[in-house]
């Protein structure tokens, strides 16, 4: 950066503008050069696979609450990515670290369903019986995961990316349905991306970090959405329960 | 501040701590000097009155959502107190410059009748037709605001303060009688933490940053008693409801 | 959304995922309809050049400073993305402001030069001498105005935004400098990307929002290079500056 | 709380105003019932003497940035009180975790010389050679600490405290100072009101809780002292840096 030159990692702006897409950007801050179009193409996917989930998540939940409280946007967007946390926006980071971790166990000399096995174990240690990037409380399949993985699949066959850690992430689901006597807890948006961004060999707290980017959409959505429609002090319950709320009742 | 030597607006910090109580200790911080004795009863009374009004308060329902998500006390409270807006924070500020306004005309030489009839008119003109700290959607009388008057007129009676703006806050309930034909829309918490306030001298928007210490408490208190009751991502509704989550399911 | 399906406006999202870019979903999600392709181009344009400016922005900073104190990359962002106010955030949308009550002017029967002259003289009266989206402190000419007009241009001469906002945004330039007595006064990013928005049909707003996704790339960025840096507490100054720090002193 | 009622764990909230004090309060929310009068003055004690150490800290860096950014009050304290995170605001949770484990290991038999230096190798094993609550960067010896354990042995005198975890906490400074080969690391903040904490029988994690109340009188007053100086988008870097700032250039 010097008077009238702005340049990113080595790239002038006035280049890579017009020239180079958003998501492409976001690879090349956090990663420090510029993606193939194979990868780019898969970062697109998850990056926008993720922006929302409707309005029972926390996050959002907060930034409609908070769109009614008299502060600026980027406030109630802030309030709500806060929320992100090792519960709510974890999950992706969970899940490269498990795969990373199935992975040097295999280069460790392991078989997968071995190597599975025991990084299924060490991740129910750590966290419970939440495995990260699997189940989903509302859908029986996720319809985001599929699709996620056949780009994936289209994408290791033309060479873009190994397949490594999509083919580890099924052999978890498969673990999986056999300790559950054969149920299936297929992957979720969590487990999906993650199987994306491992294969783009991004380390796994930017996955978290990747998701805030995602999610931030939805919470933008929504806080504006929430804007539009007015409302004051708009509480947590169905406007039907009775609700107590701090504030100045209107005079005429 | 100096190795070894820690002082405060020129008080050393050892000769404070055992002797300057916390409500003491922000007049200090906020002001620059120690208050009198009974000026220190009154703000005691403004911050701890304010704390808490339930869990319906966007503020309170954010903090424990944030609970449930997996981040630190101190980010669950941030993400509320960050909401303590200007519709949800900020009517005791509001009141505070309706108060000062309503004594600036009469220091211009309105009667106190005509120069509340003014600053009301501003105040509606200024924020509509909710008027900072007065009615309650809950409460037909907030029971706070009477005992904190009640400090008020007692602190007067001993000279402490000038006992000016509980008399501009009474004028401004009756005023608003008379145009609501003889409904009463009597003060609120935010409306007798601003006669407090602007009794003590503190500037307009002081008043909600001392709210915003005070609610910080029951922000606390309700994030951790959340974080005691547990939960994962626990979005708004009730738990009969229909949601949506975005996270993984148990696995066992 | 209901189990098993997850639609957006409308679209189900598998169909979306791999033919929709992350700029085309922002536009989906906020807009409520998908973006042609031109207007797409646009929108990733305005979003990739706007990502970061640098560790000297306050928001960019606090990034930095977060990322040392113990806590998760989704707080590090959001205590930054809460700064992006009326001051630090806020040009855009101003700039937006501005350029639409000028087109109203002309609407109204203004010639553009007056139209251009009366947006000017409220702009200055509602915020003063900082005339948001014109100007920088460090670049004499900033490089990514020009590019984006290019851009804008461009899009005019295919028909797929009007050009409108572009001869106005210029419009206003050239009045700066005639009140400057010819010292120009050039177009920032700021004022660019509002250019942009105002063409594709974003409410004001909505510019600060976006600015709000485009800077919390470099945001995340910053805060995840000073997490694999390292450093504990750190606090504004240089190293080489007395700082006092509330933290234990290491033992070994 | 029904419609003219609202109570606190049980006590009608007019008959608290007046009586209770605002530390008093914190301690009914926070515990649930009243404290005595011995322990309020020691909780009082521990909220007032951590309130601020300075603007190096980047809790207070922060704060005093935002609020150059056209951000409310309330939004400048949030970003700052969302970095207390574990580094810089959980010293004084990790120090009475560290005490409770070594009273713990007390209680099973062992001697305090003994626990202390099992409960030390059990702390530094967990977050390495920073011992949370020993030892400061800035201060040979730590002005605060030995006022407020003095204020600890009075009220272990007058029997409202048991005094124990004084004991423990000086152990563990002799224990230093023998590994350190009689350098002493003293005791410092952190460490003086962890030991209050765990005296008055708060929980951990309400260490960092009531540190977070405590510190946002500092974080207010700050951002009130910079609102008054004024400023646009402030940065880091002392004034005669080179620093690049994206907002616009004054016009006149």
């Amino acid at each position: 950066m010097s008077p009238g030159v702005i340049r990113y990692r080595g790239h002038a702006i006035q280049d890579l503008i017009g020239n180079v897409s958003f998501a492409q950007m976001i690879w090349l801050m956090t990663r420090g050069e510029l993606p193939g179009a194979g990868q780019a193409r898969l970062l697109d996917a998850a990056l926008m696979a993720a922006v929302d989930h409707g309005p029972q998540a926390p996050s959002i939940a907060i930034a409609r609450m908070a769109a009614t409280c008299g502060v600026g946007l980027n406030n109630a967007m802030a309030s709500a990515l806060n929320v992100l946390g090792d519960v709510h926006g974890g999950a992706g980071e969970q899940a490269v670290e498990m795969f990373r971790a199935i992975a040097a166990r295999q280069d460790g000399g392991l078989s997968l369903a071995d190597a599975v096995a025991a990084g299924l174990d060490e991740a129910i240690a750590a966290r419970g019986k939440f495995v990260s990037g699997f189940g989903h409380r509302f859908h029986p399949v996720d319809p985001r995961a599929p699709r996620l993985l056949a780009l994936v699949d289209e994408a290791a066959r033309e060479g873009g990316v190994s397949g490594r850690f999509a083919a580890i992430a099924r052999a978890v689901e498969d673990e999986l349905a056999t300790r559950k006597s054969g149920r299936r807890i297929p992957m979720n948006i969590d487990g999906a991306t993650a199987v994306i961004y491992a294969e783009l060999g991004f380390p796994a707290p930017l996955a978290r970090g990747l998701f805030c980017l995602s999610r931030s959409v939805g919470i933008l959505a929504h806080a504006w959405e929430q804007t539009q429609q007015g409302g004051r002090n708009k509480g947590p319950m169905p406007r039907d329960y009775l609700w107590t709320y701090d504030g100045p009742a209107p005079i005429a």
